[in-house]
């Protein structure tokens, strides 16, 4: 870990891309091996990224955990307030700059929006993971191998439904079990966990009953039911909605469906919870993808495809090792959804970088959206699924943000900001400061620290940054710190990390405990949530929401943690009302379970899973230098 | 380069992915290190895996090309003859028991199939690479770029479209150059090229005239033109027609589609195409994607697109150098479909391997489908993309395949053959052989010399094998050799290696010659292959195709090559007409140009474009040992 020379900090700050190309990264394995990982614990692909296999956690079983530390925001505008440029300035101030050995653990970005309106997810200016564009672009490919196993479930489902509607049940059988050709007959394994769930303890094919042969050999998939989305992570709206089986050879068994964007699959949240190849083994193949007409759940195993879709994944399971422009040690992996899925990066890359960093280190992890999301979201779902115990949160705020919760005028990307966002205002941000402080409030219920960021932006007064750090400290924060990691890199966040040491340090370590019992009800789990952390008065669930508890209560999923599916530019379920709003109902339009995953997740109002592109996508600024080989115009 | 000891030859020969498990492959670093390729060229991807850069050309541009050798095969059986296992396999008797220098150069496998029906591209047996998994899935991930690239052009046209009817003119021209917050306005640079192909000599935005503005900003698509699909690496053919844009959000906007498998993609034939970075650039600008309403053909980068596309594409370009079980170099590299494309491996990898070799050298390349279609088609299109120059064709041939030529019944994968085909049948064979014999002929014309391999099957005879010998001399072969080099690995097939050897040091440098030139006119250029290679009576083109010739001729787009679409499985284009079919014609039903690929597709017939999953997928025997983290069941 290397701090950048005051003088190789540029101003004004350039593009972040031009920032990477300033940058010459070390050799992945020199960050590799000053991280404590052993050669043969990596996987490289180039010179600047490497997998990390999972082996290292078992070399260092006996080491003890670091601090563990995660970093989320307030409700944010549009533009976002800097929560993964945190993250990482955060992590180049403990390692460069403090001497504590530290990791950053973030998500791997979706390339659809790449190319259309968002801004990388690599952090920016001089707190980011370099080399950007690798980064931003294909990576070591886990999310295009989510494409191809997701994919490939879909494929399984309406080609199954299809064989099923033009055979009987014996001719079926005798497809999947044939005969060969020394006259014996197998199950394949995966074969046997559909007989082991439907009670029948044979292991020759000859010896099932018609009534077995029907019950194995048809699954008998209600189309109304099917759940499982096609994906691309593609920006590409017009498959929001689609018909399939259009052509000839499939005349009359067109439905209707849709696709999703790749990191709101359910495989991306498996990746992001299991904690072992058998773990994820197991979750890849208890998805569920529909219901039988019998109303009986369908898995990614009754379907034969669960052991595949290991093969598709069992490279994605190791996490991508990158570095900071401080050649601070990063780990990238998974990338989940924020609203539909848990928006954590996965378990196993903070369970190893805990391990690398030793009970000295600190490892800066990043949960998405708002703390109302995110951050209940890694507490509530990703820590019960790792067991793994967190001591502090560092909550972002900005003055921008806070402006707009005080009643400032609405905030859009790709607008000219209003004047109230860089003139002095004292009272917008007085009275904003309330939406900082109810994060403030509900992450203090979970028993750890709050350490508040508070990014700066060259507009920003000290009188209001002055305004925002009392109002922290007042609402339960350790501290709040203002911060210039963008411009400055690690050294516009030694203050934070110090902060953030002495919070970990201070934090009793039994302190940390969850909002709810997973033994409570659906509606306790959810009440909870809605009432405790958003401020909701009442919860309503609509006669769907109420039949899908009947029938995942029946099936034993009512277990599992929940899943809000909710706006994160609101506390509330309408992203218009700022601030901290009173007196609202959150209503639970539907329910879904992502059985694999482990969680159930409740919509509460529409939830778009793929973006759309503008009239002038990003994609018009990117080329690449075919001298040099070098991509331009990437943010 | 190491020869397997006849004590590692294991009989019955076990399954390919127990053979491939029972190969510990050397570090590709040595291989590459043994093929004359620096440190500084190679890209790891891990141990077994190494993309080359394409500086190894420059570095070498003074070494003489070695000889240039494609093999190919006769008319198939569905089951396929072993094209692949016999480029492997010869690569490997060249050399690891010849001592002569050599590479095999083969295409990436589709993904999509792996799950489905279809073996291993990997070859087989102890012919094959290694190691064969890490061949078969996500490889360095060149399919997977091609997958985000296609589609984002994909969603690029619809996004297009959708914002073009909700804007005028002008709005549409300001949101493509907005007005930046210092007042300036500036084309990106991909819109100079949109500029120059106007005849709009103008490089401000602010100077455009309301005409001008007008014919920039406004792509005016066709929606009934568009000939570009989404493509997806999966087996999935409930895809292959959809209707998009049935969500409420596209509402007004549906449109009947579909879907290809990404090896179908025309940007799939670019990167095989392609010669340099430069190139590629320009190829996946020119890809034109449907024509306006006044006729005039739209364009990639007329949508912006070509550059991000390079983006995503440009570690693509570098091939994957891979081993063979006896440690044999293998660069794998694009792969084209055979029939919508040329079918085809790279360029690029072919030009590397011609260098690393040297003069004394034998590179080893393969062309899909029967040789009159992927021989023709790798003459004719890619050695003239190229400019190299191939000695020798290596044609596969198996008794099994003769004996349906002559007359035996229906060959069906999956199914049990018929007796006659494990029973010596002399009749069946001697007829069968004039299949054989036109291929030999065709591929004489060439200027190239023709060495026959008869694949062995333990249920040949020496009878039936002699036959095929002394038929494959009488119509102009070389040499016509019986290989083993599935059980027997390269040693199977040393007499093959000499016989090639041998072909490559008598054919005279300048016989090569292409079978028609660029000038004809697309009706002169179809005839020549029909009559000439196919051995058709007469040609017909349908309306619809003459219509395309006017608009091509008029395009400019008649002095590509041409790449015809037709079934392998008969030299004519009735799949069920074997050996060789007489007074038949040729319709042609509709052509399109690949433009960024360079060449003319022309329909004969329905070309089948996603493949479907039968009731047992092959993904059922497919998943992964927990323990060991090894693909079981893949073959």
């Amino acid at each position: 870990m290397t701090a950048l020379p005051p003088s190789a900090l540029l101003f004004p700050v350039p593009s972040d891309i031009e920032v990477s190309d300033s940058i010459t990264p070390a050799h992945i394995g020199d960050i590799a091996k000053a991280s404590g990982l052993l050669e043969d614990e990596l996987v490289y692909f180039g010179k600047t990224k490497a997998k990390v296999q999972l082996s290292v956690r078992d070399r260092l079983q006996d080491v003890k955990d670091g601090s563990y530390v995660v970093v989320t925001g307030i409700t944010p505008t549009p533009l976002g307030e800097g929560k993964s440029t945190t993250t990482i300035g955060l992590a180049q101030a403990l390692g460069a700059h403090l001497k504590t050995k530290s990791f950053a653990c973030i998500r791997q970005p979706s390339q659809g929006p790449t190319f259309g309106i968002k801004g990388g997810a690599a952090g920016g200016g001089y707190a980011q993971v370099v080399p950007m564009d690798e980064f931003n672009l294909h990576m070591t490919g886990d999310i295009h191998a989510i494409t191809a196993a997701n994919n490939l479930v879909a494929a399984a489902i309406d080609a199954r439904m299809f064989h099923e509607s033009t055979q009987k049940d014996k001719a079926l059988f005798n497809r999947l079990c044939p005969v060969k050709k020394d006259g014996s007959r197998v199950f394949a394994s995966v074969m046997l966990r559909r007989l082991a769930k439907l009670g029948i303890d044979k292991t020759n094919p000859n010896d099932l009953t018609e009534d077995e042969i029907r019950r194995f050999a048809r699954l008998d998939i209600d189309p109304a039911t099917i759940t499982w989305n096609r994906v691309l992570d593609t920006c590409d709206r017009f498959l929001r909605g689609v018909t399939i089986g259009q052509a000839a050879t499939e005349a009359g068994h067109s439905r209707d469906t849709g696709f999703d964007i790749t990191v709101a699959s359910e495989i991306m949240a498996v990746l992001a919870l299991a904690t072992s190849l058998e773990d994820m083994r197991e979750r890849l193949g208890r998805m569920v993808i529909g219901m039988s007409r019998a109303g009986n759940p369908v898995t990614t195993d009754d379907l034969g495809v669960g052991g595949a879709l290991t093969a598709l994944m069992k490279d994605a399971i190791m996490p991508t090792l990158m570095q900071t422009v401080e050649q601070t040690p990063v780990l990238v992996h998974a990338g989940p959804f924020a609203n539909i899925a848990h928006g954590n990066s996965s378990i196993i890359a903070d369970q190893i970088a805990l391990k690398l960093v030793g009970p000295e280190g600190i490892v800066v992890t990043e949960a998405g959206f708002g703390a109302d999301i995110g951050m209940e979201k890694f507490f509530d779902i990703k820590c019960r699924a790792s067991g793994l115990v967190p001591q502090c949160v560092v909550l972002v705020a900005t003055v921008r943000a806070l402006k707009m919760h005080g009643g400032g005028p609405t905030v859009t990307a790709g607008k000219p900001l209003d004047p109230v966002y860089v003139d002095e205002n004292i009272d917008l941000v007085t009275v904003g400061c309330e939406n900082m402080m109810q994060h403030i409030r509900n992450a203090v219920k979970f028993g750890v620290k709050v350490v508040v960021s508070v990014n700066r932006f060259a507009t920003d007064t000290d009188r209001e940054i002055e305004i925002v750090r009392a109002k922290a400290l007042e609402a339960g924060a350790s501290a709040a710190i203002e911060c210039n990691h963008w411009a400055k890199g690690g050294a516009g966040a030694v203050e934070l990390g110090q902060a953030v040491i002495d919070a970990c340090a201070s934090v009793p370590s039994n302190a940390f405990k969850f909002l709810y019992p997973l033994e409570w009800s659906i509606e306790q789990k959810v009440e909870a949530v809605c009432k405790s952390i958003y401020g909701a008065d009442s919860v309503e669930f609509t006669p769907l929401a109420q039949e899908k508890i009947r029938v995942f209560t029946a099936n034993g999923y009512d277990k599992f943690p929940i899943c809000m599916a909710k706006t994160h530019l609101s506390l509330s379920t309408d992203p218009s009302k700022k601030n901290v709003p009173t007196g609202f109902s959150v209503t639970i339009r539907d329910i879904r379970a992502s059985v694999g995953a482990g969680f159930l997740y409740l919509l509460c109002g529409d939830i778009m899973t793929v973006p759309g592109l503008p009239t002038r996508p990003g994609f018009y600024d990117v080329d690449v230098d075919c001298k040099t080989g070098k991509i331009v115009g990437l943010f």
